[in-house]
Formats: C-alpha cells, sequence, structure tokens
C-alpha cells in the first residue's frame, strides 16, 4: 500500500509519524493533509536509509538542493562531497541532477550514502542515453522514457520531476514568440524537441496513467516540472506559462484519484510584485498542491549572486503558502555550482523559509529567533554560533579581529546592548 | 540659500539638474518632490566634488553603506579602501561610523576622496571625545554636542543622523521591560544613557532648532534616526518604536517649515508580514517623508549571512515605497565588516533596490533585466559579465570550469536555450 492509501485508512507509515513528531503536529494532521493532497512525505517504498520529511500545508518549508555532474564538469567525488554538504547545512532534499559522466553510478551512490530524499529528472537520463546510442535527444522513444523512469524507480529515487505539462499547446504558445526567453527548463527543452520532431503529444502527458502506475508501485512522488517556466521576468505569468499550470492542475487531480503523492513545480523569474499572484494561483487551481518554487528570482540581473534574488523571492512565495523551496546558486545562469555554492545556496534558502515560518506561524519557528535574541542580549557568542545556520562561520568572523572583549569588533566598548543594560539597571529576566 | 529655498522658487540647483538627469525626469519633477519634502538630496553646500543622488518619491531606490573604524578594529588605510570599495560597486551614499582611530582625520580623507554623499552619526564622536577627555560618555554635554555636529557641518558632511525621537517618553516605555532586546542602537544608547544620568529631556529634541539651524546653513540633509528600532523581530513594531516613530513625524513637520531637508530612519530586525505596515505608516504620518531603512531583517538567526536577510526585507520595504536602503553586511552582530563584506553587502542591498525598482515602475529598471535576458538569450557571456553587478566575478565563475563553448557547465550541450533555438528554428528577433 502507499502512503495515502494508509493514509485513507486512518494509519500512519513510520514516515508520517516521523513527519508529525519533527513538526510537532498530531500525526492525524500530517494523515489530513496526505488526504487531502495537501501535504506529500516523498519516500520510495524501496528506500531503507531515509529521513523523511513533509511538504506542504502546516509543515515547515522545506529546502531542495540540487547537485550532480554536467558533461562539462564534475565527478563522482565532487557530487558525493556536495551531497555531503546538503547534510551538513541542513537541505531537506537532494535532486540529483546529473547529465555527465555514469549517471546510474552517481545516482545510486548517493542513495545509498545519503539520507536525505532524493529527487531526479528522469528524462535527463533518458534524453542522454537517446544521444549515446541514437546520436540524437529526440531519437528516444516514450518506451525510452518510461524505461528509464522504471530504472530510476527501482533504484529508490523518492521523487521525480516530470514535465507532464508540456504539450502541443504549449508549443502554440511559443510560435507566438512573445517571449523574450522561450524555454528555459532543460527537461521541457527535450519535450519541444521531441514534439516538434514526431509531431506527436509529449509522452508523459499522453500515457499519464502509464506514469502513474510506475509512481503508485514504488510510490514515488511526481513533482510536475514547470517546462514553460518564465527564464526572463518578462515572460512571468504570460499565457504559456500559465495555461501549462492549468494542464498541471488536471493531473494533479488525476494523480490524487490514483493515490500518487504530487506537487507542482513553479516559476523560476518572477517579478516581486505578482509572487503572491502566483502562489495564489497555483493553490486555487490545483487545490492546495505543495507549490515547489525555484527561487523566484526577482531579477535577472544578480548573476553571480542568484542566492540573494532568489531567496528574495523564495522569501515572498513561502510567506503567502508555497511549500518547497528549489535553492539557486551563486553561480546559476554562469556555471555548474561548486561545493561553496552548493552551501550558500542551500543557506539563502534556509534564510528565506525560516523568515516564510515565523510568519507563517510554524511551530517553534519564531523560538529559534527568540533564543538568538537572547544570547545577543545575553552578549553569549558561543550560544550565538551554536544557533547560526553556520556556527563556524559565525566564530570565525567574530573572532577574526582578535576581539576577546564581551562585545564584538563592531562597536567594541560602545556595545548599544552592553550601555543600555548599565544605564537603565536592568537585567532583563531570561522570558 | 538651501536647494529646498532654490527649489520653493522653482529654481533648480546643479545637483538638482543631475539628479533629474540621472534618473531621467523632467527638472520640474524632482523640485516638486524637494518641495512636497518627499525627495531630498544630500549634499552640504561646502561639498565640492560631490556626485550627488535623490533620495524619495519617484526616484529610483538608492543603496548606503556604512564604513568606518571601530575602537577594536579598522584604520585610515582599510576604511579608504572600503570607500573605493564603494565606489567600485556603485553605493549610492556612504556613511562613516567611525568610533576608533582619529575620526576626524578618516572622516575628512573620505570626504576629500570619495565622491559620494557622506552621511556621519555625530554622536558618536561627541560620546567619544567626551570618553576621552571627561571619562564617560554621559559627561557629554549639549554643547559639545552641538560643537561636534557644527566642526563636521563645517567639514563638508552631506547628511547627518540625529536621534531627536529618543525621548524620556522612550525610556518610559524601556522600563516597561516588554523587550526582548532593549535598545540595539549605538546613537540610542548614548542618549537613553545621558537622559538617564542627566534626569533631562535629549538636547537633539530639546534644542532642536539649534540642529535646524546648523543644517539649514550647511544645507545638510537630517537623518532622523530610530534610536528605538527593534533589535530582533519579537520587538518590532512595538509602542515604543512607534511612538518614536509619531515623534519624528512632528520632527519632519518642523524641518520641512525651516526649509531642512529631511528623512525617517526605519527599522531593523522586522518580520516579513510588518515590513509593508511599517512602511505604510511612515508614509502616512510622516506625511511621505523619504523612509530609510536598515536592512529589515526578515530574522534573527542570519549571523554569517545577514545580508541576504536584509535584502529579503529591504526588497520588500522598498517594493512599497521605502526610499533609501542601509546596507546589511554578513558580518552583522559579529564584528566589523571587512572589505570583501562591503561588497557583498552593497551588491545584496542593489539586488534588493534593483527588484524593488522593477515593480515601482521606476524609468529604466526593467530595460536592464531586458537586456541582460537577451544576452542570455543569444549566450552572449561578454554582454552578460558587462551588465553584471560584479563582472569579475561573472567573468570567473563562468570561465573556471573551462567551459569555452557557447553554453554553460551547467547544461553544456543540454543548453534549454540552445536546443529550442535549435528545435523551434526561431531566432528572436531583438526586440
Amino acid at each position: 500500500m502507499t502512503q495515502v492509501e494508509l493514509a485513507r485508512k486512518g494509519m500512519a507509515s513510520g514516515h508520517a509519524e516521523r513527519v508529525a513528531r519533527n513538526e510537532g503536529l498530531p500525526v492525524e494532521t500530517v494523515l489530513e493533509g496526505m488526504c487531502d493532497g495537501k501535504i506529500v512525505i516523498p519516500a520510495n517504498s524501496l528506500r531503507l536509509n531515509i529521513e523523511p520529511c513533509g511538504i506542504g500545508k502546516g509543515v515547515s518549508t522545506k529546502v531542495n538542493a540540487n547537485i550532480g555532474t554536467s558533461s562539462d564538469s564534475g565527478s563522482l567525488d565532487t557530487e558525493m562531497e556536495k551531497a555531503r554538504v546538503c547534510v551538513q547545512y541542513k537541505a531537506d532534499t537532494v535532486m540529483d541532477l546529473s547529465t555527465g559522466g555514469d549517471i546510474a553510478g552517481i545516482r545510486r551512490a548517493i542513495l545509498a550514502s545519503c539520507p536525505l530524499p532524493l529527487g531526479t529528472v528522469p528524462i535527463y537520463e533518458a534524453g542522454i542515453e537517446a544521444v549515446e546510442r541514437r546520436g540524437a535527444i529526440v531519437s528516444m522513444t516514450a518506451d525510452d522514457l518510461f524505461a528509464t523512469i522504471e530504472r530510476q524507480a527501482e533504484d529508490g529515487v523518492d521523487f521525480m520531476t516530470v514535465h507532464c505539462g508540456v504539450t502541443s499547446r504549449s508549443l502554440e504558445h511559443l510560435r507566438r514568440r512573445t517571449r523574450l526567453t522561450n524555454v528555459v527548463s532543460r527537461g521541457g527543452a527535450f519535450l519541444v524537441g521531441w514534439i516538434v520532431h514526431h509531431g506527436r503529444e509529449n509522452p508523459l502527458y499522453e500515457q499519464y496513467d502509464r506514469l502513474l502506475e510506475i509512481a503508485r508501485k514504488y510510490d514515488i512522488t511526481l513533482s510536475l516540472g514547470d517546462g514553460m517556466r518564465p527564464g526572463s521576468i518578462g515572460d512571468a505569468s504570460d499565457s504559456c506559462q500559465i495555461d501549462e499550470l492549468l494542464t498541471m492542475a488536471e493531473l494533479v487531480e488525476r494523480a490524487r484519484k490514483a493515490d500518487v503523492q504530487v506537487m507542482v513545480e513553479g516559476p523560476g523569474h518572477v517579478p516581486l510584485d505578482q509572487i503572491v499572484a502566483n502562489v495564489q494561483l497555483e493553490k486555487r487551481v490545483c487545490s492546495g498542491a505543495p507549490f515547489y518554487v525555484l527561487g523566484p528570482l526577482v531579477t535577472d540581473i544578480a548573476a553571480g549572486y542568484d542566492h540573494i534574488a532568489g531567496a528574495i523571492g523564495g522569501a515572498i512565495a513561502a510567506s503567502v503558502g508555497a511549500d518547497f523551496l528549489c535553492y539557486v546558486t551563486p553561480s546559476e545562469h554562469l556555471s555548474l555550482p561548486d561545493v561553496a555554492d552548493v552551501r550558500d545556496g542551500i543557506i539563502a534558502s534556509r534564510i528565506a523559509a525560516h523568515a516564510a515560518d515565523i510568519v507563517k506561524g510554524v511551530k517553534g519557528a519564531a523560538d529559534w529567533d527568540r533564543a538568538m535574541s537572547i544570547a545577543r542580549r545575553e552578549l553569549d557568542w558561543k550560544e550565538q554560533a551554536r544557533l547560526s545556520l553556520d556556527p563556524g562561520r559565525s566564530e570565525r568572523v567574530h573572532s577574526r579581529f582578535g576581539s576577546e572583549g564581551a562585545t564584538c569588533s563592531m562597536c567594541g566598548p560602545y556595545c548599544a546592548m552592553k550601555l543600555v543594560e548599565e544605564y537603565l539597571g536592568v537585567t532583563m529576566p531570561r522570558c
């Protein structure tokens, strides 16, 4: 039985129990969310060593980190090190987007050693195999694609991005040439090429029931990829993007009927004042399906620092209901991220997620800030470092100018905290 | 005559003309904003080598970078290097917050070599002189404080943070002990100490007319400092903060009547869902006075990465009307920033300001994104680097894995942009 089938019977899987415990929620709340399709717990039934997380309504906002090789860069070693960094800096999930080297070997190595729920985009492997065997991505057959999906499922992949919403209708939109940057999703581009080449419908859409069958068999969570996501703020919320969202809304309903867990992927590049509308629209048309956003990036010009543009958009999106933030690294738009980028991307997204969780009223979220503020007031530098997202960095920065006193090197003896305690003669109670 | 007096006569100062040109606005629009007190141009009448900027309604969001020594760290050399970095990474203004070494000498050196409008917090120098001469900050007299202000004015300082809104009423609020972190503003703490020690009112409030006289004489823009700003999200928007804002609203009116340019400083640590209310309230009670916010930081826990927490809050604040963002560096709460921190802080704030300018409809803002997106679509890496906030970094990251082809090392031959151009057979027109 899948986790949703269990939940419908009022029974909690071990994963559901663990999620409830981690979130400080009654397990009934988690089960109810799962039955409604508003909470998903990506966890392949074959996976053994997983630390599952809940994604959706009423639970904390989760952060995904993308790792994986490209054909230009990355190796088993670099990607394993990135996976380790994902655990160290507390990403909630990892996606292996490898497109270079031994793709299956890297995936299996990560699955074997990294306890985070793992996602993939199977069409990458399928498309690249088609290139290797038959010379072109578009020579991939529908059977090739489903065979790859099944193989990845057998490996234990917990969630899969499937661009089922890219259809012939998407092509009609693209052919109107109103976009600044047509398609910036790799999976979306593969499928656009395939549809054009074969003059046929996207197999992930046409044979969606076949996909649901595999997902159900392994209890894989489908993540409906937005192949038509805007790649520039000028393209945000256009008819091409929204049309795909409406297609995904239908597919969400069909997945729920099949007891398959499903979430919806969202943009992308979005001006700050369109983010709320994007989240509300997804929640409305997809009946509250968990929303998994990439950024969103609130400007196109932040190359080299796109983790910041993504954190701004991610915080706003999550504060109004987005459930799952895909990180963006400082190297986005420029190169494959390195290990330091992975850390910086995770931390930026975690700040965004936490800022949102405070206002979402997620249980315990504001307590963290309260504890940090008390440590700050008490000039307790050890505790401040402990409570930091990156304790090592906090310690290094605090001590780098040889500051050893009670205060830090920014204000030295003129520390406001210290002065006011002295002048007001109050030591605040540990409230 | 001050710039505002000129504006009231329908005459544009050279600075106003330059601001209008930089913003692509009719000079009349700038003059109207100055007459209404909704645009300020900080520029001391004695200053010669200044590149002025307009701050306020209808002009682009500006970014300030704080530099300066502390008694623990920094030197003339380090701070001059930071000033150079401020120009390189395009901060709009600089504040010299030095509290260590030859404070006056550092200020004069920056004024002599850095063309950006310069702000200070005169009470720092006055308080530290009092420590040196008489052993305690609180031994500073009102005359000492005004003498320092006048001396800094004569040096050519363009805008000054003056915590006029810290009053005995603020103390009453603090004594209720409802705050998690009482006072986190250094100037605020100095004044709280002074008020307690002397049992008298804040001289900057009591003798506000004396302050206005100096400001008018040198055409200095007053920045009403928020000594009671919240230092933790738990203290945000509390009665202590809002009471000070109401005091500042009265002082704004008095400054405007005296033809003194004035802006209002704002928080601080603010949960994401209270930022809009904070901006709207300032705009309402201070009759549209330019709002100069520090961050705001949307969480207390981001030590080591507070530039990101500040960029999230700053983007939201500016998108609904905040005019001027004081940067926050990665070292906030931990140590005096170093040169790299200054760069990172400026860039984070510039991303926030620009994301807001896009949705504010600031002239030309979205054109930058459009140009970047076109360069991206055309895989024109040189142009992408040129359009970046940090061209050197863009080039380094793009080339670090030896990527030499048309695409980048993230997707290599599977670049979506490239694939879709091939399959759709379209080269988009340079729109």
